[in-house]
C-alpha cells in the first residue's frame, strides 16, 4: 500500500538546515536564559479541556485540537455532543499550562520561581504562508515576584538572547493597562467601550492617526472626546521614552496612580542604564497586547526591518488565583521562535564552529581490518572534537561530493580496496 | 472556577531539576551523534491515521491518541464508526514518521542520509509506575547504506554517547533476523510457527533454557527438534561473541548463508577494535527484538545493574519500500531516553559546569539608580560566563536561600536599602 508522504494539513518536516539552526538558537536561549536564573521546566501537550477552555486562551479556545475519548469511554451511540467524545485536547499555548503546574507543584518549587518553557504549541488555525499548526513557543515566567525587578529582568534577559542571536538595532515597545485605562477613563469612554477603543487604538501602527479618528467616530464616540485622546498620542510623538511617559502621566493627572508611572519609569531607566544589547526601550502608549489576562505592563519586540512584532508579554497578576484561589503575582515575556527563525533563515545567519566537518568516503570493497583502521582514525578525529562523516563513496561520486559540500564538508578523505588505483 | 492541577492520565509534569538533567543529555546526544555526522530532523506530533495504521506500528497501533475531525468535516449525526470522527492521531514511534518524511523530501537529502531524531511519542498505555503515556524517543537511523557500515557507525555512535554520559560496563547484544530464521529452520520447525518460537525463544533471559523447552513443549514441537533448537544455545555459553557465531554458523552449514556470518563478524570484530566508550559487545543468538519489521542485523543495549535493556535496534530493508514504491536499505538505532534519565537521576548524576551559580537578594526597598548599579553588576558577571539571579530578599531570608542552595546556589550577595543596618 503507498502511503502519505505529506505531513498532515498545515504542519510541516523540518529538514537538516532549518533543524541546525533551530537546534543553535534553541542552546542560545536556554544558555542565556540559564545565566539569569531561569529553570527550565515542561508540561505534557496534552491538556483537559476544562483547563484549555477556562477563558484565558481568549480567541484560542476555538482552535484546540481535541483528543478522542479511548475504549470504554467512547460510546459514539449515546453521544449527543462532541463533549461526549472528548475531554482532552493538545495545548494551544504555554500559559494555561505554565499556570496549571505552577498550582501543582508551588510547594516544590522556589519563590519567586523563575521558568523557562520552550515546547510545541498547536492551533487549527487556517493555514497560510509562514504559518503552521505546530509552531514553537518559548516563554520565560517570574511567578512570585510582585515588584519591578520582574519586568527588569524578563526584559534584560530577552534583549540579551536577541543580541546573542546577532539581532541589533531593535526596540522593546512598554506600556501599561493601568495607563491604558486611565487614557480612557480622561477621554470620557464609556468603561464598558474601553475594550472597543483598545481594539481600534491598536491599529495605529497600521491605519495612523486619521484612521483610528475615523474608526471611532463611525463607532460613535464623542469628537470632543476623540480629540482630546489622540492629543494624548500626539503629545508623546517625538519625546524619548521617559519625557513621553512624564507627558501622559502629567496630562492624565489624578486619573493616573503616580505608582504605575513611577514604577514603568523604573523599568525605563533601569534597563537603559543596564542592557547588554543593542536596542531602544521605547514608552509606547498605543501598546495594547490582545490578551485579557494582562493586569500591568505589557511590552512587545518590535522589529520595524522585518515587519513587525517578534514576540512580547507582559504581566498577568490574576490568573494564578484562578487555579489555586491565591492570587500570586505574575510576569511573563515570549520570545516568537519561529518568527526568530525565519528571519535568520532569510538572513543567511551562518552558525558559529560549524567548519570542523570532514568526510571520509570508503570504496566498496575495503572491508575488514582495513575497514577497522579507518574508522579508528574517524574516531580519533571525533574525540579531538571533529565532525567525522563515514560513508561508503557512491557509484557518482562527483554528485555525493556535490551534496556533502552542499552540508557544509569541504575536507575529504577517500579510502581505496587498491591505493594504486 | 478552580481548575484541575493535575497533568490529564498518564503524562506528567517535568521539574527543574529533572528538566536540568535532560536538556544535558539531550546537548550530549546532540553534540555527539553530529560528530558522527548524523543531522537532526523534525516531523509534526500528529500523523494521518491511514499511515499510523500501517501495520509497521504493531502493537502500537492499538494504543493510539486519536484527534477528532474539526469544523465542517466533523459530523456527529451521521457518523456511524470512529473513523468518520477522526482522520489524525499523535505518533506512536518516529520510525513511520522517518520513513514518510523521507519518502517525502528523498530528492533534498544527501544519499546515505544519517537522521538524528528525538522527540515526543504518545501511546495510551495503562499508566504504570516509571512509564509515561508521553514519553521521549531518541532514534538514529541511516537510510541508503546497504553495507555493514551502518550497522558499525550507529553502533560507535550510541556507545561513545552512553560513555560520555557516565555509562559503563554495558552490553551491546547483537543478532540477525536470517540467523533466527536459519536456527528454527536447521531446527525443524515449520516456517508458519517461527513468530511463535521466537515469542518464546525472546523469555530466555527471564525463564532460562528449562522454561524455554517447556513451552516449546507445551506449544507441541517435536522433543527433537527442541533439543536440536537448545543446543545452539548451549552451545554459545561461554563462548566469545566470534567463536559463538563461528560455532552457530558451522553447526548450521548450508542453512545459513555465509555472506550473513561474514558480516556480522565484521560488524562485531570492527566495533571492539574501535569502541571509544567501555562496553562488550556480545553476539546473542536469543536476541529477538519485537517488530516484524526488521530484515537483518538486530542489536539491544543490555545494562543488567540497572534491569534489563535501555534501547536497540535493527535493520529495515523493506519499509522505506512500502512508502516509496522503490525499496531503501535502513538502520536504526534508538536509545531509551526515558530510562536512561531515570537512571542518572536514581544515581544521583552531578551535571559538569554546574559550579557557578551566585544568587543577588535585594531588600524591598532599594530602588532607582542603586537598583539599576547592582543590575549592571549581575550583567557584568553573567557576560563573564556566571549564573547570577536577582531576586527580591522575601521576608523569610533563611527559606529562600535554603531553596537558592537546594537549587545549587552557594554564593550570596545581598543588598541592603541601608547598608549600615
Amino acid at each position: 500500500m503507498a502511503l502519505i508522504k505529506k505531513p498532515v494539513t498545515g504542519m510541516k518536516d523540518i529538514l537538516p538546515a532549518e533543524m541546525q539552526l533551530r537546534d543553535y538558537v534553541i542552546g542560545v536561549i536556554k544558555d542565556t536564559y540559564g545565566k539569569f536564573g531561569f529553570t527550565s521546566i515542561e508540561t505534557p501537550a496534552v491538556e483537559s479541556l476544562a483547563n484549555l477552555n477556562s477563558k484565558q486562551g481568549g480567541e484560542n479556545e476555538k482552535l484546540i485540537f481535541k483528543i478522542m475519548k479511548r475504549g470504554e469511554k467512547l460510546n459514539l451511540e449515546t453521544a449527543k455532543e462532541e463533549n461526549d467524545l472528548t475531554d482532552s485536547g493538545l495545548r494551544y499555548d504555554l500559559t494555561v499550562p505554565l499556570v496549571r503546574f505552577y498550582a501543582n507543584h508551588q510547594n516544590e518549587l522556589p519563590a519567586p520561581f523563575k521558568a523557562l518553557q520552550m515546547g510545541y504549541v498547536w492551533r487549527a488555525d487556517r493555514p497560510q504562508k509562514g504559518r503552521y499548526r505546530q509552531f514553537m513557543q518559548c516563554d520565560i515566567d517570574i511567578l512570585g515576584e510582585p515588584s519591578n525587578l520582574a519586568e527588569i529582568e524578563l526584559i534584560l534577559a530577552t534583549t540579551t538572547t536577541l543580541g546573542k542571536l546577532g539581532f541589533k538595532g531593535f526596540q522593546i515597545r512598554i506600556n501599561e493597562r493601568r495607563i491604558l485605562k486611565a487614557m480612557a477613563a480622561y477621554s470620557g469612554f464609556p468603561e464598558e467601550s474601553y475594550d472597543s477603543v483598545f481594539i481600534t487604538l491598536d491599529k495605529m501602527d497600521k491605519i495612523g492617526i486619521d484612521g483610528v479618528r475615523e474608526e471611532l467616530e463611525k463607532d460613535g464616540f464623542d469628537k470632543a472626546g476623540i480629540d482630546k485622546y489622540l492629543d494624548l498620542f500626539k503629545g508623546v510623538q517625538d519625546k524619548g521614552a521617559v519625557e513621553g511617559l512624564k507627558f501622559i502621566a502629567e496630562t492624565l493627572g489624578e486619573f493616573l496612580d503616580e505608582e504605575v508611572k513611577n514604577s514603568l519609569e523604573e523599568i525605563i531607566t533601569s534597563v537603559d542604564a543596564t542592557k547588554s544589547a543593542d536596542f531602544e526601550i521605547v514608552f509606547d502608549p498605543t501598546l495594547v497586547r490582545g490578551m485579557s489576562y494582562y493586569t500591568g505592563t505589557i511590552f512587545e519586540i518590535a522589529m520595524p526591518q522585518y515587519g513587525g512584532s517578534c514576540g512580547g508579554g507582559g504581566r498577568y497578576d490574576k490568573m494564578v488565583g484562578k487555579f489555586t484561589g491565591q492570587d500570586t503575582p505574575a510576569c511573563g515575556f515570549s520570545i516568537g521562535f519561529e518568527r526568530i527563525i525565519m528571519i535568520m533563515m532569510d538572513e543567511g545567519f551562518k552558525i558559529p564552529g560549524e567548519d570542523n566537518k570532514v568526510a571520509y568516503l570508503i570504496e566498496k570493497g575495503v572491508q575488514g581490518e582495513k575497514l577497522s583502521n579507518i574508522i579508528a582514525k574517524a574516531q580519533e578525529e571525533r574525540a579531538a572534537g571533529k565532525q567525522v562523516l563515514v560513508a561508503r563513496m557512491n557509484k557518482n561520486k562527483k554528485f555525493q561530493k556535490e551534496q556533502l559540500v552542499a552540508q557544509g564538508y569541504k575536507d575529504f578523505n577517500e579510502f581505496y580496496k587498491n591505493p594504486l588505483n
